[in-house]
């Protein structure tokens, strides 16, 4: 039986859900997809395959992910049918029909994502659902410095969950930037692929850095050492938004 | 009786709210800073003067406000616990004591409003409380004509609420501007004081200008007629935020 396979981009506001990955009992993006892509299509399962996975409370502007269907479907009328059953805080961004063998994580060279931090002395409520607010101000130049020490290819053994299933911790960290734009403080990571908690682990040791806590001499040492228990505390899921995959 | 007035100045997301002005039955902005206000002051009631209403589901980086309370207390203090028991949807920005006299409405100078279009063929689920949602793309240069001919001194009762109770339509729009960022579209406008409605009606019609259903030479005989049939119609709450108020 041939099968369609279909490559989709989708945007979600993941405040309500318990992360990408379909759970019993719980409210997951991928689930809410599927759920979409069943009403519309009429087939009793389908199984969609994000480009990854987004932890409990994380953003997308352009998450990434394949499905297969058994019989041929219009991919702009498939978009529009699935936009109009899905809930507001997730959208399907663009739908293709690609080569039977795509795979969005296997095929994925690249990912971006952005951590959003609040850095002011009051919460700001406009933000409060996807930016980390942090009251005491962070030396940019401090954590630029650190920053580039992440840069480059190292075992992120340090950065990542200790439950981290992934066999080999090496990862080429491309691109590691920091801009600040009045109180709002953006960090973006580009790299091949990223660990579990990765991001929000090197942002959690940076904002340690921006405070004094820690300086920018003890990344090559935390390292080394590959042991997540010298890095510093988890940065919160709800400043993280996956960006962009590409392939 | 001695009194001692404080100035605030809020961020709040108006999504939960019926808007600025207290009623009976219903979440206002004013009613949830009032009864912080009084939790943490231990009076019975306050009034809680604003800049100006905001309507249902509009939101502000920096409303202005004032209060008088018989007994003196630091306002950095009070500030810190007002903030402790409001929700995480409103915050106090700032708080100063004031002279007595002072008036967040009588004495404002001048606001600023911003007005956000999301202008995509898909909805932005990240977008979805704080902009308004347009498919068709939207013709800026054609836009920024019209807006010209509306800065200035101008009787806007063509575009004021029919029931607005102002008795004179005369306002000086120092400033509309237009800009585009990506798929972002923001209106700013700056005046001295606004209408009710003012600004959703100015954004309704330069959106019937930018989608080509308008010209811009209808602006002024628009302006001419004083009457609200005659323009746009009026863009929803959610897209619009009050930025500033200066005195």
């Amino acid at each position: 039986m041939s099968a369609y396979t279909y490559h989709l981009t989708c945007e979600y506001d993941g405040t309500f859900y318990h992360g990408w990955q379909r759970q019993p009992h719980c409210p997951t993006l991928q689930a809410a997809i599927e759920k979409a892509i069943c009403s519309i299509t009429n087939v009793k399962t389908v199984a969609l395959t994000g480009a990854g996975r987004t932890d409990a409370g994380v953003h997308a502007a352009a998450q990434s992910a394949h499905f297969q269907l058994t019989k041929w479907m219009d991919p702009q009328r498939l978009l529009l049918g699935i936009n109009a059953v899905l809930p507001q805080d997730i959208s399907i961004k663009s739908m293709k029909l690609v080569d039977a063998a795509f795979h969005a994580r296997y095929f994925a060279k690249q990912k971006t994502y952005c951590y959003f931090v609040y850095n002011g002395p009051i919460r700001s409520p406009l933000q409060r659902l996807t930016a980390w607010h942090l009251r005491a101000p962070l030396d940019i130049a401090k954590m630029r410095v650190a920053a580039k020490r992440l840069r480059g290819v190292h075992d992120f053994t340090s950065f990542t969950a200790t439950q981290s299933d992934a066999q080999n911790h090496k990862v080429m960290l491309k691109t590691i930037r920091i801009v600040k734009k009045g109180e709002q403080i953006i960090f973006t990571l580009v790299a091949s692929r990223f660990l579990r908690y990765m991001v929000r682990n090197i942002v959690g040791l940076l904002v340690e850095v921006g405070r004094g806590h820690r300086s920018a001499t003890d990344i090559t040492s935390i390292l080394k050492a590959k042991d997540r228990q010298l890095a510093g505390p988890t940065a919160p899921p709800h400043g993280l938004c996956l960006m962009k995959v590409e392939y």
